[in-house]
C-alpha cells in the first residue's frame, strides 16, 4: 500500500475495530474515533441532520465465521490481514447470540467468548453486543431516506421504540429514550407463543403443533416460517378442496420451497396459494406487532427490519398487516397514532456497534 | 390540633403531596422530604438497607373519587382537609390511566388532566404516573420481607425486571436499571392476544370467542377473568360428561360467581371445576409470564403482584404455574435462572409516587 497523504492521516487518528459476527460470515471494519472530551468519538458521516449509513469506515472486509475456532481467532485473522499502523484503541463486537454480563455463546458456531479475556488476549477494550442489538442501536442514525412509513403517526418522543421483523428468525429490539440516546435492549420474542385469533390461524397452529410442542412466533414469522406456512397453508386448502371450499386448481401440483419463490409468487399475482399465504402472513405480523407495541408500550414508533419484508412492500401496504395491528377493537386507540415504518436495508450493525463504543466505552 | 413539637417540626420541613387515584377512592398522603444538594429527596424509613413500605408519611386520607368532578377538585378537597401549615413543595400523582407526555385520560371517570394545568392551579409543581407504574417504581424500594420467592434463581442485574399480575385487569410494567434507579416504563400487557397451546386451552379460547372477536390475557387473567374462566371450564367440562370424559357430578349444580369464592373453593379442595379452573389459571399465568420476560429479555427477574396471586400462594406453589413458565423447551436455558417472587403486598404505589419525584422533580 503506498504510503499516502490519506495514509498518513489514517496513522495519526484513533480507530475504533467494529464487527458483525453471524453463523457464516464476520463483517469487519474500522471506524476513526474523535477525541472529545475524555472520550473518543466514531466519526459518523452526518447527512441532513442524520448520520448516513456508512461510517468513512476502512479496511473493511468480510471473513467465513463457520470453520473458525473462536472469536478471539476471527479478530486475530482480520488483524493479521490489515496494515500495522492504524492505531487501534477498542473493539466493539456484534455477535449472534443473548450477550449477558458482557459474555456471549454463539450456538451455532459453538463459541463462547466474553469480552474481559478478549481484551487482555488483544490488549485493547472489548465490549460485546448481541447483533440485533447493534442493527437496532444503528436505526436513530439512519438516514429517514432509508426509512419507508407503512402508516403515518405521531410519535410519543418519551416512548420506547420498538425494532423487529422477520429474517432468518424473528429479531425484536426496543430503543429506550434516555437524555443522551436511545439504549437499546435486546429480546427473544420470536419465542414468545404464537396466538391464533380466526379459524384459519387456528387450523395452521393445530398443523404446527404436529411438529413442535409450543409454536412460537418465529415459526411461521421468519424466512423459514415464510415456507412453513406455505406448506401449512397448502394442507389446509387440500383439505377445503375436499370439502369443496376451495376449487382443487387452486393447489399446485407442486410446491415452492424458498421464501424468494413464495413471495415471488404472491407479487407476480399468479398463485393463490402463494398470495393467500402472504395475506396471512402480514396479517399475523400485524397482529404479533400491536401485541409487542402493546406489551412494551412501544407508542414512540415501530421500525420493521429483516431481509423479508422490503422484497414485499406492496403486500405490507396493501392493508392485511394493518387490519393484523389494528384488530383489537379496545385498544384502538391506543394502537391508532403509532408510527409504522420499514427499514429498507438491515445491514447497519456496523454503525450500531460503532455508536455502541461512543455509548458504553467508559464502563 | 395541639401545636407539639412535632407539629412544629413538621411545619418547618418540606412535603410532597402523593396519591393514588383509582376509579373509586383517592388515596393521599404528605411524605416529608429533605434537601440533598439542591434536590429534595422524600425521606423513607430504611431498613435493613431496603426501604420499609411505610415513608414516615402524614396526613393520610382516603376520599371518593368516584362522583367528584375532577383530578384538581379532588387535590383541592384534600388540601381543604388537612391543616394548611405543611409547607407543599410539589404533588406526584398516580392515576388510573396512560400518562402520555405527563396528559391522563380516566376512562372509568370521564377525568382528563395534565401536570401543566394542575401544576398552575394548585400553584406547585406536579408529576403525573400511571397507578401500575408507581406500584412498580416502589417494588425496589421494598423489604426482602414482602417478597416471597416462588422460584430462586440468579437474576442478570444489567437486564429488566418484570413487575406483572392479574387484579381488577392484568397489570404489567418493566423496570430498567440505570446507573442511579431503576426506570420504570408502563405497559399495556393485559391487551395482547392470549395464545392457547394445548386443546383445553383451545375449547377455553373458542367458547371465548362467542363473548369478544380478540381474546385478550385479561380476558381469563384477572379477578373478573377468573370468573370467566370458570364459567368456561363448566362448559367444556358439562361437554366432556355428556361424551363421558368427566363423571357430570363433577360439574356444581350452581356455579360460584366471585373470584375469593372460586379461589376458596379451589384452596378447600372441595370443588373439582374449581381446581381444575385454577390449575389452568395458573399454568396460562406462567405461559404468559414468560412469554413477557422473553417479549422484555427480562433476566433480571419476575415480581408477580396484584390481589390475587397473594390467597393463592399454596396453588402458585403447586406446579403448574412453573410447568407454564417452563413451557418451552428451546427456551429453557434462557428462562431456568430468571428468578420469581411474589409481592405479599400490592399497595405500596405512594411509595413509588414520592420516589418518582425524587427521580423526576428536576424535569
Amino acid at each position: 500500500m503506498p504510503v499516502n497523504d490519506e495514509r498518513i492521516a489514517a496513522m495519526n487518528k484513533a480507530w475504533i475495530l467494529v464487527a458483525d459476527i453471524g453463523g457464516t460470515n464476520g463483517r469487519f471494519a474500522l471506524v476513526p474515533a474523535e477525541v472529545n472530551g475524555n472520550l473518543y468519538e466514531p466519526m459518523l458521516v452526518a447527512s441532513e441532520g442524520h448520520l448516513e449509513n456508512k461510517p468513512m469506515c476502512q479496511q473493511a472486509l468480510t471473513l467465513a465465521s463457520k470453520g473458525a475456532p473462536s472469536v478471539l481467532a476471527l479478530v486475530q485473522q482480520y488483524l493479521a490481514l490489515i496494515p500495522t499502523d492504524f492505531k487501534i484503541i477498542g473493539a466493539s463486537l456484534a455477535l449472534a447470540g443473548p450477550v449477558i454480563n458482557q459474555q456471549v455463546h454463539l450456538i451455532n458456531l459453538g463459541w463462547s467468548a466474553c469480552a474481559s479475556q478478549l481484551s487482555a488476549a488483544l490488549n485493547m477494550p472489548v465490549l460485546l453486543l448481541n447483533d440485533f442489538v447493534a442493527y437496532a442501536n444503528s436505526v436513530p442514525a439512519l438516514d429517514p431516506k432509508q426509512l419507508l412509513t407503512v402508516r403515518a403517526g405521531e410519535a410519543v418522543t418519551s416512548a420506547p421504540i420498538l425494532v423487529l421483523g422477520p429474517g432468518t428468525g424473528f429479531g425484536a429490539a426496543v430503543l429506550h429514550p434516555m437524555k443522551q440516546h436511545f439504549v437499546p435492549v435486546g429480546c427473544e420474542a420470536g419465542h414468545i407463543c404464537l396466538a391464533a385469533t380466526n379459524a384459519e390461524q387456528d387450523a395452521l397452529l393445530l398443523h404446527a403443533r404436529r411438529q413442535v410442542s409450543v409454536v412460537n412466533v418465529e415459526y411461521f414469522l421468519s424466512g423459514p416460517g415464510l415456507v412453513r406456512l406455505y406448506q401449512a397453508m397448502a394442507e389446509l386448502m387440500l383439505r377445503e378442496a375436499q370439502s369443496g371450499e376451495t376449487p382443487i386448481n387452486a393447489i399446485p401440483a407442486s410446491l415452492l420451497d424458498s421464501p424468494a419463490a413464495i413471495t415471488e409468487a404472491a407479487l407476480a399475482g399468479n398463485s393463490v396459494l402463494a398470495i393467500r399465504t402472504l395475506r396471512c402472513f402480514c396479517y399475523w405480523l400485524g397482529q404479533v406487532v400491536s401485541d409487542l407495541v402493546l406489551a412494551h408500550g412501544a407508542l414512540g414508533g415501530v421500525v420493521l427490519c429483516g431481509g423479508i419484508l422490503p422484497k414485499i412492500v406492496p403486500l405490507i401496504k396493501q392493508g392485511e398487516f394493518i387490519n393484523g395491528v389494528m384488530a383489537k377493537d379496545d385498544v384502538r386507540h391506543y394502537l391508532q397514532p403509532v408510527p409504522i415504518q420499514l427499514a429498507l436495508n438491515s445491514d447497519t450493525a456496523l454503525i450500531g456497534a460503532a455508536l455502541w463504543w461512543q455509548q458504553h466505552q467508559l464502563e
